[in-house]
């Protein structure tokens, strides 16, 4: 039993779809989030950027005590897991592991697309991890950039623009039997209509942020750190930038409305560095 | 005369479309350019946070002992351009300013269009310098964040996903007579002609980086600092994450190869910063 919070950390806002889920499954647990949105997007950058980020928001959120640490952003899963596990005295959970896990659980004949970021597709992590869970999976992998703007402006998946991408972005696969496919952005289950009617109706789709929350479950319960309040838990939202966006395209990738969220200064997270020169 | 070279600043890649027109005016002008690929986009983020990336970025440029700091970032002209100038002791070029006063020179009877980022539309600087130049002018802004990252897809203006979303953004003015538009993000330019058609034939299209680049001509022959050289300037150009992503995707921006890049330590950079927290 435990009275610790869960930590959760995202590039931005997209990781919220990931807490929605957490909030669901586990609701007295109380709950603490960074969205590092100076420095959002993750998914254009480089492995040594992505990872220096994520320590910087890890470390921010080990001054709350939290039992265990979600990485709620696919691509700091794929490209900064070793770094954060090494780095940090407590259990991680990242969305990447259970995601690709499940694909290689719920695909019939093993056929898989993971469908992530630039960066999350370049890294092989997915399709690493899915031949860890299956021998015989086949992945198909496809980075699909703009389901993340086209998200973040609001657009759904009766958009017409939404549905020309999805169905761009997937037109690789057509004639290959894809069993199950891997939602692998925390931002793209707001476009998962669009993405199912372009994947087809046989193909059973995986939302990162659900398995992710199923773990975190899952390992609570085994290491016997599940919360024992009944009441429902806090939740406290910290961000790098601009906390008026934030909570204004929160609710959408939430459920609910984001009550808190603070502003975090830069000189509170970001890695320490001693400019070259003076100023000008 | 001076064989100083100009300093060039954007947050990524969409400044060497403002390059490509000062090599093309200023051929004999050495040029050094830093684009912060591991911080944006700017243009989703707050004033705040815009202008302290722009002033690291500025001081970074300063080691170079340029003549002149060209902001070749709408969203930076619009946000930071006042610590940028109170700061640097040398003169300030932003895209902005040039643009605007082309837009009212060209706009027949004065009904101007801003395109450009979310963070540029929200700072108002574009209609008040457009207001500024011509009193009568009346300006329509538009924010359309998926132009950029539609540009670094590779997306071009036959493609029917980036017509259909110039429709969807320019359609609030129809029934409106544009006579001039401002591509007021230097992305834009690689979306000309699908932004051009989607505003109908009769609009001049302002650049933003023609009319930086004709400004920089301007004041640096009023200062008597044009380069004496009759041989082609030489081009450094550095990056905060990811330079093989800046050469790969920068020739479409900068029409011609971009040859040297060469990638910067946060260290070099950025904002001195003491963690608040030793790491966990």
């Amino acid at each position: 039993m435990s009275t610790q919070p869960i930590a959760v950390f995202d590039s931005g806002i997209g990781g919220l779809t990931v807490v929605r889920h957490l909030r669901s499954l586990l609701p007295s647990e109380s709950l603490v989030y960074f969205g590092d949105t100076a420095r959002v997007p993750y998914g254009s950058k480089s492995q040594r950027t992505v990872a220096a980020f994520s320590l910087d928001v890890a470390r921010f959120l080990m001054q709350f005590e939290p039992k265990l640490m979600v990485v709620a952003c696919n691509t700091a899963s794929a490209l900064a897991m070793d770094d954060l596990a090494r780095e940090l005295p407590i259990p991680v959970v990242g969305v990447l592991g259970p995601s690709a896990a499940a694909a290689a659980r719920l695909a019939r004949d093993g056929v898989i697309a993971i469908l992530a970021t630039e960066a999350t597709i370049a890294s092989g992590a997915y399709p690493a991890a899915v031949q860890a869970a299956r021998r015989d999976a086949r992945v198909e992998a496809i980075a699909c950039p703009l389901f993340v703007p086209l998200a973040e402006e609001g657009r759904t998946s009766d958009d017409p623009a939404v549905r020309l991408i999805a169905e761009g972005y997937l037109s690789p696969l057509r004639g290959t039997t894809i069993d199950a496919a891997v939602l692998g952005c925390t931002h793209y289950p707001l476009l998962r209509d669009a993405i199912a009617a372009a994947l087809g109706p046989q193909v059973a789709i995986v939302d990162s942020g659900r398995e992710a929350a199923l773990s975190v479950q899952q390992a609570l319960a085994a290491l016997g750190m599940l919360s024992a309040h009944s009441a429902r838990g806090s939740m406290r939202c910290f961000v790098s930038d601009n906390p008026q966006r934030f909570r204004r395209l929160g609710a959408r990738f939430l459920n609910e409305d984001v009550d808190s969220v603070e502003f975090v200064e830069p000189e509170r997270y970001a890695t320490p560095a001693a400019s070259a020169l003076p100023p000008a």
